[in-house]
């Protein structure tokens, strides 16, 4: 299955170079899963579906460890039509709709519950996508209840729904959303955005 | 028809509020057609579709033109069928796939052409997703070949397109991607990255 992201990360500070440039060796444990290119807007990570939120999760923890407001804009993809299947993407994760609504729920709560935590708060917001397939809202509704069950929802809102939490289970339930959710084989996409140090947090 | 679009807008700098600040009076002349709410992590805009692109033009343009690195990210909308309809959406622009594909790209491609530019260069990229509905590959095929005819298309690449031009023309055709494209009472949605002022444009 061919997936990956497209990812940026914004430091609301003069000298964003450096925090990103600083944070940039949390990659390092990740590269060896992932092919990585970045150019002038979005840096791109193709590999296994299991591994994309890990390492956007280290990166940003990474950058918002400088204290600066930085946000996380991401779009994520699985089972693109319009890419090649790539041998690095291959995964031995059971991906996507392969039982029923609530057992998918259920698991999904216990790996965000079981994720490490990080120590940085984080919120934000996300949209999920299944193209090409009638099952689009019931799976946003399942993704729904799984976030309130694990404890990291803030709120649906136009659009989008909030999520709120340390960044270790926040990541966590992002990534279980874009592997538990819409047919195995299907086009799936997210459109994530994850904020810390915001001066206007409000929740 | 509900339409509407959650963004954000990130100036790589300390002064972010300030410059976040000066810009949103760009808004006013928008005001009297949507409704606008803003929380910590993004603004919410509803009103007719086509109004959409202009008011976000407008306080990009306004951001960018302090000179500091700014980014726009955003989630865009129509038909989301979890919204109810509201009478702030009314519009009498024929929206969607009414015409045959060639006949929609030339139209486009003139409402582009035709566009007022702002002297603010910008690049940037985006995904178009058509929900519920096997047309969705065409049309993002369609979308490639509009924004090549128009001259802002810098190159697709995984995930993505990106685009690049003047502010304006690059406003009116991602507006023209979200207005003619996918079914016209479908769920269609664009998720859309705009940049200025980066030290790092390559292109």
């Amino acid at each position: 299955m061919y997936s990956g992201v497209q990812f940026s990360l914004y430091p609301m500070s003069g000298d964003f170079v450096g925090v990103i440039t600083n944070a940039l060796g949390a990659l390092d444990p990740h590269r060896e899963r992932l092919k990585i290119e970045t150019d002038d807007v979005s840096t791109l990570l193709v590999g296994p579906p299991e591994t994309l939120f890990p390492a956007m999760r280290d990166i940003f923890v990474a950058a918002a460890s400088s204290g600066v407001h930085c946000v996380l804009s991401a779009t994520v993809s699985r089972g693109c039509p319009g890419g090649e299947d790539q041998s690095i993407c291959d995964t031995e994760e059971t991906v996507g709709a392969v039982a029923d609504l609530k057992d998918r729920i259920a698991s999904a709560t216990k790996k965000v519950a079981d994720a490490p935590r990080t120590g940085q708060p984080v919120n934000g917001q996300f949209a999920l996508y299944v193209l090409g397939s009638d099952t689009h809202m019931p799976e946003v509704y399942g993704c729904i209840e799984l976030l309130e069950n694990a404890g990291i929802l803030e709120k649906p809102k136009h659009f989008v729904t909030k999520v709120e939490g340390d960044a270790g289970a926040v990541f966590e339930g992002l990534s279980e959303v874009f592997l538990r959710f819409g047919p195995s084989e299907g086009h799936v996409t997210l459109d994530v955005t994850i904020s810390a140090n915001s001066p206007s947090k409000t929740a």
